[in-house]
């Protein structure tokens, strides 16, 4: 990745908004613009990059070794462990009249900043950030495709798997290991969520026993060299009940409908329109409680999300998930999920394991 | 756990302190006062605390289903995906003159919040909490020593397995698996550093294949049943060389003299004070670049720090790691941690796994 060419691009929209420095920690903006990513812990990790001049990343004494140099994007400013890290921050910002801070930055550090710096407007580091992410070059689908690709693998040796007799549990740490295995240096979640469980979209998996009937949700995914994985595919123990069939044929039309919508200039809340209005001519519109998608990249979720009322046009090197979904309370819960680009030539799925509703032992 | 109790005593310090509402979102803060977790994701999770009056907790309706009932602390209100949380939030909480919000809170929801509240004066939720959890009860403490003993065995198990021949990451991800298998129910870290690599404290594994000589830094822990374990133990592959054993020997005492200097009533930073003195008297001061231990409880790291200008003195039930290092660049890095109570009839180690030089394969 041109590293270098990425904080150029960033300086010039801090130019544009008239914002005086980019403070990034903990988040997908710091590795975006750097490579480096911060330690999630309560020992400050800051890039200081102002709108000119030197970029510094401040960072504690015992982390420092681990970051490799980066001349052509910034120097390391190592602090002790009795210094005090915001204070050294603020000294490098100088006196910005408008500060971007990163926005998953922890609220401690913000609050700390914002004394130490009275005079200062803090915005979100989105605000600069978010629209250059949005927009993939062929480097970045290329590093998608992979990852994609090491998610169909695992989606279709899952096909070949026993399901009865494991527990969620032990589905979910397989697909842990398969995620690391097939070459993610990350795995980010593994749902694994059987028959009525699955009808709450977010569920931890847990000690339930699948058996027979069982109708299951996979959604899983990794980070494999920066780039993120995302898939849902859903999996039946033995013979699938008639009205499961007829649910999951709903599903599977409104996500070719809303995958066919993803075109080039039309706003992102159409392509979860288009979904919603299959699931909700079958009845099932209530059933349906998320929006159909988020973009995806350096992080899991990230802009633009197909949602109603984000009227963004789609272009060309946007990425994103498209994972309508039914939830039947106390029944079962169904999604189906591919990852999409936006391309001049329509839309192209990165995602290609088989869509069907796999029949499983 | 006794949540409802622990809500008292969080309202109790707001009615202290003049704190007019609690916010927790993402963080230790949340699940130590109610058992529930927030995902670290875009859509808001917070709960709203006022000092008096129902407590409730704003979750996304797609996340609501695995949220379970506490009704005994919290009501459930879910927004759905075309809602503004921060608005809801910001209406629950009414028009406090201070609130509290959570240390890890995501930056972007703290400036929404301070928008939309702009009366408001925001403070750090820790100013509130960290007091409270910092001091353990008895079932905490099980729980400390639960955790303790998992990662204990897992380090005399360690001692019989071959490490010449492996990557620091096939050992890094040897030990994750163990950190499950042993009832964690999550991994929190499993550093594995040979010889170099080990003068980074916090380096991460990589493909260095382990050989004879080596000497490998093994520094892991997860969470069991909400509380964390943390365990340092240093291993030789072969013969270790006799300037290595010289070095440890020093690590070794110094690890001792805080151990025993960790007595009731002793400000924390006299326990770094302690290592450091032998240390630095052996010639190595400047090579150990970081505090001696940290807090530890349903986080990893928290208060109280063992760092020279945290005068607080220890308490019965503070609960925190003894975990000296000394890290020659360019050669090897040695650290010896185990976590350690505070008690009336002092200091008492919840590790116990041996604390030599382990001489494996």
């Amino acid at each position: 990745m041109n590293y270098a060419a990425r904080v150029a691009r960033v300086r010039a929209r801090m130019d544009e908004l008239g914002v005086d420095v980019l403070l990034l920690s903990v988040g997908a903006d710091l590795p975006y613009l750097t490579g480096y990513e911060a330690m999630p812990l309560e020992r400050l990790t800051m890039l200081v990059l102002p709108r000119r001049g030197d970029a510094r990343l401040v960072v504690p004494r015992l982390e420092a070794p681990r970051v490799a140099e980066r001349r052509d994007v910034f120097e390391i400013v190592a602090w002790d462990e009795t210094d005090d890290p915001v204070a050294l921050v603020a000294r490098l910002a100088g006196r910005p009249g408008v500060a971007a801070i990163g926005d998953q930055t922890w609220a401690r550090f913000l609050l700390d900043l914002q004394a130490t710096l009275p005079g200062t407007e803090f915005r979100k580091a989105s605000t600069v950030t978010a629209p250059i992410r949005m927009v993939k070059d062929a480097e970045e689908i290329a590093a998608l495709e992979r990852a994609g690709r090491a998610v169909d693998a695992i989606a279709v040796e899952l096909r070949a798997q026993p399901f009865a007799g494991r527990t969620e549990l032990d589905v979910h740490r397989d697909l842990v290991d398969r995620i690391l295995a097939h070459g993610h240096q990350r795995a980010n979640f593994a749902i694994v969520a059987a028959s009525e469980d699955a009808a709450s979209p977010h569920h931890e998996p847990g000690s339930r026993v699948i058996g027979d009937g069982d109708v299951v949700l996979c959604d899983f995914g990794g980070t494999m060299d920066g780039y993120c994985s995302d898939i849902t595919r859903m999996f039946v123990v033995g013979d699938a009940p008639a009205a499961l069939g007829d649910v999951y044929d709903v599903l599977r039309d409104a996500q070719e409908r809303a995958v066919r919508a993803a075109v080039v200039g039309t706003p992102c809340e159409d392509v979860d329109a288009a979904a919603r209005e299959v699931i909700s001519a079958a009845g099932y519109g209530e059933q349906f409680l998320h929006r159909v998608g988020h973009g995806i990249g350096t992080e899991a979720h990230e802009d633009p999300y197909m949602v109603a009322g984000n009227t963004t046009p789609l272009a060309a090197g946007h990425a994103f998930s498209v994972e309508p979904g039914i939830y039947l309370t106390g029944r079962f819960g169904l999604r189906l999920e591919d990852i999409v680009v936006a391309t001049d030539d329509g839309p192209r799925r990165l995602n290609e394991a088989p869509r069907d509703l796999a029949v499983v032992a």
